[in-house]
């Protein structure tokens, strides 16, 4: 059974790094003394080791080891034999390449689909969505591909960001941008406010955080889901 | 020789759209009858009518009118005789994957390149980059390559915003985001804030508009370019 937390952020203002999320990863991984993470994403131009070393620390606080998965020399063996997987934050792009380069894509997907336990955040909660296109990124590099896991029917936008009313900016707002992803595709967004997050129970997924999230679909207007409610994206 | 006004934005806060340039349009286009427009951004998906609309509205007031090369048959040609051409905002994926569909990369960058006089605004400004790669737009369609048309040799960030030391969002902030650029990509890049401009003739290239701009390179701390200074980008 699909078993994924997908989180609009890392850290909520204010707090340390997973801080926010830190007891319910604690019930989320019950059973997982190891997780492998995937620090493709590298958030601003961080290093693996150094990315890896923020998340053992935040992880250590819950008793849970961290295998950093450009240490391991079969990373597709890595993936398929993981208690538990972590795909943070960072770059979509960057880390959408890398998956494709390393050829992890298909195997993510499989063993994922099979029940290993999912924890994405922010790029890595992207990446769960049907294709990265809904992501506030720069296209700093080149993917083979936009097309993503798919473990949800929709697609995510972390940190989704209400209008600001009193903004002098003329750059688009994200609802804009969202506007304009749905001239060209059909595929419904979830924009995911910072401190919420989906709960992914095989085909259930429900919004948790306390706060509403925005949903997005071509030729409606958006309208709000109300935190611990069931994400209908059959309506 | 080049001749390139390449703006950050068409509008600025609390006037209509193109309003802020008009002054200087008037002299820039002052031996042009009609402009062929580029209307294939779309801003918030608008049509090509629609915008062409808006955009005529404007050149009205300074008695140029519009041909928009959506209703050319013969695009190429209209590129190439054209007496001034107007490259307009919107999504710079859209703009780039619909100049490379319809095979006008190469005529737009000869043709520019002889002396027909170019305005860019947003998105018309970034493809006069080296590569699309340092947009604020989100990836609703899939480009064959990022390459633009290189009138300058660095890239161009439009509508750049200094992080706000009051924000408690944890997104990436413009200059994080140009930092990420940086760990893959070596090119140079201006960060122009909404009311500036690049005034571009052959290979001088001076900042207009009365605000300064923010200058990144790679593993350097950014530094600001004051209004009215050449942007010496072999520093």
């Amino acid at each position: 059974m699909k078993n994924l937390i997908l989180a609009s952020t890392s850290t909520i203002y204010g707090s340390k790094y997973l801080e926010y999320l830190l007891p319910e990863l604690k019930i989320f991984f019950k059973n997982v003394n190891k997780i492998t993470f995937v620090p493709y994403a590298r958030p601003s131009g961080i290093s693996y080791e150094a990315y890896t070393k923020i998340v053992s620390t935040a992880f250590k606080t819950i008793d849970i080891e961290v295998n950093s998965i450009h240490n391991c020399k079969d990373k597709q063996h890595a993936i398929e034999n993981a208690e538990g997987i972590f795909v943070g934050g960072g770059n979509t792009f960057v880390l959408v390449k890398e998956l494709y380069d390393q050829k992890l894509m298909g195997i993510l997907k499989a063993s994922i689909d099979k029940g290993i336990p999912y924890l994405g955040t922010s790029a890595g909660s992207n990446i769960a969505g049907q294709t990265m296109q809904t992501t506030n990124d720069m296209p700093i590099v080149y993917p083979p591909s936009y097309a993503t896991l798919g473990f949800i029917p929709f697609n995510i936008n972390a940190h989704y960001l209400d209008p600001d009313p009193t903004s002098k900016h003329k750059g688009e707002t994200r609802e804009t941008r969202l506007k304009e992803f749905h001239t060209y595709n059909s595929i419904p967004v979830l924009g995911l406010r910072e401190g919420s997050w989906l709960e992914v129970k095989e085909n259930k997924i429900i919004l948790k955080g306390g706060l509403s999230a925005r949903w997005f679909q071509k030729g409606k207007l958006p309208i709000e889901i109300g935190s611990d409610k069931i994400v209908n994206y059959k309506s």
